[in-house]
């Protein structure tokens, strides 16, 4: 069983037709999973739904509580990747035993080229299997939380 | 490193437009990399491009073949999933000490609804922290390679 | 008011994930005129949901009848691209005073890359305007019934 | 043979993925043609590339003088929705004895759910038929330029 934390980011943005502006509304986990047709066993929590640059300490302490309290010991966050690796690291002070996995995407999946799909396998792929720890799980590759960084330049995650 | 051995499969079906029919060409799995951003450093091997129901023992012969014999240990084959655990069991025979993920997709990754990128980000994630082995990824989920079996009437991969 | 009959055609073709082929089930006209955000008045009738090279001499003397006998005088018929030609004949026969305008696709709408989208709008909008006749709108044209063929070699319709 | 003006538009806006914004590029409209399979003979002329809130009077007797000035007698404009209206009133006040259409989305093209492909479908094939006159096109719709709003609750075009 694994919980899906939601807290917004590229991954659920969407085009709001009348205002002509990206927006939030629902998530898109649910039809994603299944999309993708999956039959991992999942929990979907939509605790926020911003982008992260707007994220506050108090959001971040908020994530890592959920992660903290839930019963489950594998969790994947879905989140913007501006902050994911701050996020991560609040997390991190907080969560022992269990694993975690932030994700997130540089397409919105709404937008129909979306890494999103791949990005989502790929984060519950590593969280059924890796040991206790935080992760960052993009580009189809896992880091440790403290060994990451987002290039603004380039949209990638690079080991440090 | 990772090697993708592709097999085609309905991974890799097309619409042929002028016949009217599905049909194989080249591997759509380049631009499924692209699409999801992957960073994963790959080889791609084309070593056939069929049907997996018309896959002989002399085929899944090659495709052993194939994983015993390439540098990398860490492997993912894309294969048709009607015969997907048969070519497993093929595999798992002769290769030793390398980490094996056979995936597919239920729906063709070109009819823009499809499994096939959700699978592609889970069994390149499943292929890098599993130990060595030979496994099925479908679903969002791994078995080992003797503890599953297709569900023709669903469509699901199921545990034994 | 726009009477649109459904005959299937690669239109309506539709990926069966069970048993690996395509197939019709229901047609994709209320999604696509949705999709399209068409605010025009349309009664959409299913006449048959086949292939168009299987359309018999009865089939194609149906589609006329419905379209002499319904209320509406301008009508889009969607169908299969190779045997198009003969109905909208068999309609030419048989229709006076109306404006019957055939439609198609080279690829299935389901399948995310179609040019039926396209043609939908191009053919209703045909229809709004033209005078009372038989035409055949594809590739953003439209042709009389009597001077038009379809190049099996190219997939487009051209002039005679 | 039509002239395509491009001003950008909805119809054309992408998603910048480095900076988390909607933006401008370079056209989609070949395409868009291409995938819709047109075999309409189009010259695109790509004359702005702007949110249509953004366009002044300047621009829209830029658009005026195209029109006026290109040696086509049909013509298709691409544009954003909010001030579709104004522009094709700058239009009649300048262009006499061509079918000049304009046409938009509510929805990007590139966001995959797009009406853009349908509305281009029809506002190519009113240009090929009707008479001389500024019209609009949406919704699979025409009307005359003096004969219609936008309703920016619906983002619906009405007949006045």
């Amino acid at each position: 069983m694994i919980r899906i934390i939601v807290t917004g980011g590229t991954f659920d943005k969407r085009y709001d037709e009348i205002r002509g502006q990206l927006s939030f509304d629902s998530t898109h986990l649910p039809e994603m999973l299944r999309l993708g047709r999956s039959r991992v066993e999942t929990t979907i929590e939509t605790l926020m739904m911003i982008d992260s640059l707007e994220m506050t300490d108090e959001d971040r302490a908020r994530v890592a509580r959920s992660c903290a309290q839930c019963a489950e010991t594998r969790i994947v966050i879905t989140h913007g990747t501006d902050t994911m690796v701050e996020t991560a690291r609040a997390v991190a002070e907080v969560v022992r035993d269990k694993t975690v996995v932030l994700t997130g995407a540089m397409v919105p999946y709404a937008f129909g080229s979306s890494d999103g799909l791949f990005n989502l396998g790929s984060a519950l792929s590593f969280a059924e299997v890796l040991p206790a720890g935080v992760y960052i799980a993009m580009n189809g590759q896992h880091f440790a939380w403290n060994a990451v960084r987002k290039n603004r330049q380039t949209g990638v995650f690079e080991r440090l």
